[in-house]
């Protein structure tokens, strides 16, 4: 008889399966938490993916921060996007640009320190729910903030904020902190064919 | 005299050196082009990030386009938030939910079917400069899609139009067609650990 049964009906069999299992997965979480999430790797979408979050929270009505500790003060199209959220977004880019354009790591501390004191504020902000601190990583990697602390504070977060945490090189105590990290992995750039970085993609 | 050299001036030095390196490689790049980009991989930003680009092309005032293959017609954050760009951005849902909860081929073909020809529409709109086609790798996976005539249009996109596909398991097809791929590799999920699917976050 097996071989009778058709497409549709062994499709429907197996598809009944996958969804039992799919329910009990969901069943079975019940925690609610505020989340360390980390994007790391040497591919792209690393910040822009914490931007597609950032705009998910802000649909949901969430108050949120963003910090950049990387980028100089220049004026990005997400930026200039949310902007149209008036103060339900608090945006901070308090980079130095990256470190290869300033050429002084004095210089490069002091950002990274003035950028850490902006996220703790928000950080102990009880109405901000949401908070992107871009390129932290970088920061860290550099050793122009002391992972200690920054890892204090992260764990110390709220039941009630998520953070994501952004750039190349996570540290792997920031890993172990994290509830939820992806590696973007670079598979192919356009890059290496000679294109060039375009607005409305690149920044 | 080597070893009198002062960190900050080492430091100096290799920070010119890597500037110098990267100015090069910026100015070497000339090429102009509408972009295929591709998001796979098991892990979370897929997705996010396609609406992370979404929203730096909304703040350059590029016309988009969202159609969504694999979700089924429930309101996101992320849609909700881009609401407030007016018809800068149409947004389609045209799945019908994931395949394991309709458990009907054919309803699955003919959705896909559906959602690839509002994509079409959108991609010969001289109005529409960028496009995310989010979950287009599943539907073409379980060939609800033909992969020759998806890739044909695809690559006759206009140089003015960028897109962005996303979903687990892209074709090899697609990412040899492609101009930036990245593959989002789960390092750590919350899911393990109990914790549930929260709004603002997943959803």
């Amino acid at each position: 008889m097996t071989n009778e049964i058709s497409d549709d009906a062994r499709h429907k069999n197996k598809m009944a399966n996958r969804k039992a299992v799919q329910d009990a997965e969901v069943a079975a979480k019940t925690i609610e938490k505020g989340l360390l999430i980390v994007h790391t790797g040497k591919g792209k979408g690393k910040s822009t993916a914490a931007f597609g979050l950032l705009l998910r929270a802000i649909g949901r009505g969430l108050r949120c921060g963003v910090v950049q500790f990387g980028k100089g003060a220049w004026q990005t199209g997400e930026r200039t996007a949310v902007e149209r959220f008036g103060d339900q977004v608090q945006w901070h880019t308090l980079g130095e640009g990256f470190t290869w354009e300033t050429q002084d790591r004095a210089r490069d501390v002091a950002a990274a320190e003035r950028a850490w004191s902006v996220a703790r504020d928000l950080m102990a902000d009880p109405s901000i729910r949401f908070i992107v601190l871009d390129e932290l990583n970088i920061s860290l990697r550099y050793d122009h903030l002391e992972i200690g602390a920054v890892l204090e504070a992260l764990k110390a977060r709220r039941p009630d904020q998520h953070i994501v945490v952004t750039g190349r090189n996570a540290k792997a105590e920031l890993i172990e902190a994290a509830d939820l990290v992806t590696e973007m992995t670079l598979v192919k750039h356009h890059f290496a064919a000679g294109v060039k970085a375009q607005e409305g993609i690149e920044f």
